[in-house]
């Protein structure tokens, strides 16, 4: 890819560390599958637990790597003594989250000193198709001098 | 309670057995603690597999009853042979998710032959305190001929 | 009104100001017809020049009323010497804006040091019936050291 | 543009027609500028009567030609006896709304049987530089045999 923008491994193990001690992530099964200035990649894998009442993917789950994908994007333009928190997100199902995985693709849209907006696409992967299944929209606020560790500051 | 709005018992156990069939709830811990015509309460009780990397409640755990606890206040006020799904949603995450276990509290605020909207908050809830953690709005679709069944029509 | 919490002269006067300076809410006609702590009211009777192709309210003068009875909700909570800007808002329209006047009710749900959350309802106002048409949940940044004033500093 | 899918003349001046029947878009002094299958454009200049309390564009306005935008783009995919109503959207306002004009780029990201979604930018347009200063998202609903003339059938 021409336009990545590699981070520096510092930073790099930071988001990593960071995504690594989310209980939620690891009880999903999802795991941060990419990661560049501004973008990060979240995937979860079909299993039964994940599922509503008709044996899709459930929106809770595609809201919460929705969520994920959105911060370590954000986290990943940001100096290593500063956090990040969702203020709010609003995310539309577009179709019924169906595939072998979900894959949430965020990207920050503007990164400010206090707030950041990310979109993020959420995609239903299937060996033959890949099916847009949900778009979100968020904010993100900016905690300095409290770094992304074990606990709050 | 005075203005509580019993179901009928079939439509109470069409609901629950939604619920039941979910399997992400099951797995968060969730459970579908009161339901009336038109409201729904769902409790989910802290466990290191639902933080994020603070120690609090991950925002997608919050937000997954945060969607489940709109769509089964919906769903308790639709025909047997209806099926109710998300189509999207908004939620401010308002303070710190924290407690023994989080309890999210659906309603409807206009059921209509297509669409319904609801509110929900999300209150963390400790031994001596009741925290408002998450605001959201959300919008479901109602699909008649669609039994809320194991499959999808 | 037992639960009203009547706003001090010299607040009340610095929130009638800003919206006196808001040259769109003139241009529509509207008014904040009433103002508490947390709490504003703007008022829009209906004409022409505000309808959308049906000859209701436009969804954007609805919108207009509803970021500006939660923005000024929000103001009668600050200190003088602080600002108020909208970060996002979420809006439902609920159904067809109609009536003598759109009156929208703007409440803070939670006002932090940086950020507030509040929930705005509009009621479109006939001679003899008063409809909810909209919904809307906003996020308020608070700039300090920003006096609302005619310049932005 | 090697991309545009240009509409049959009766569909554009259906939309055109639908835009001009809406009396706040003139009041705004908004218009049109540019439509295709899936994406339509609306411009508004600079005049006073459309600032809030710092001389920026109000949101109020911003959020109109958003909302507008969004469902023209989805109105220019519908055969002639359909309507769209806006069911809620949702807007991050990203930087002060500043230019010689705003200029909403409403495109249709999923159009459904029933439901389609929307994804909108506004950019503030001045000599020499161009913004983009909110991001909206979108839900419409399409009314069969319910054409967007002049009265709701």
């Amino acid at each position: 890819m021409t336009d990545a923008k590699p981070l520096a491994p510092a930073i790099e193990k930071r988001v990593m560390d960071s995504f690594e001690r989310q209980g939620l992530m690891k009880h999903l099964g999802a795991t941060l599958s990419h990661l560049e200035a501004g973008k990060a990649v979240v995937r979860m894998p079909y299993r039964e637990e994940l599922t509503q009442q008709h044996g899709f993917f459930h929106a809770g789950g595609t809201t919460a790597i929705c969520d994920a994908a959105g911060g370590y994007a954000a986290l990943s333009m940001f100096p290593a003594d500063s956090s990040i928190l969702t203020v709010e997100f609003k995310i539309n199902l577009l179709a019924p989250a169906l595939g072998d995985y979900l894959e949430a693709i965020g990207k920050v849209v503007r990164a400010g000193r206090t707030l950041t907006v990310c979109q993020v696409e959420v995609f239903g992967v299937a060996r033959e198709e890949r099916t847009l299944v949900a778009l979100g929209q968020q904010t993100l606020i900016r905690l300095d001098g409290a770094s992304d560790g074990p606990k709050r500051d």
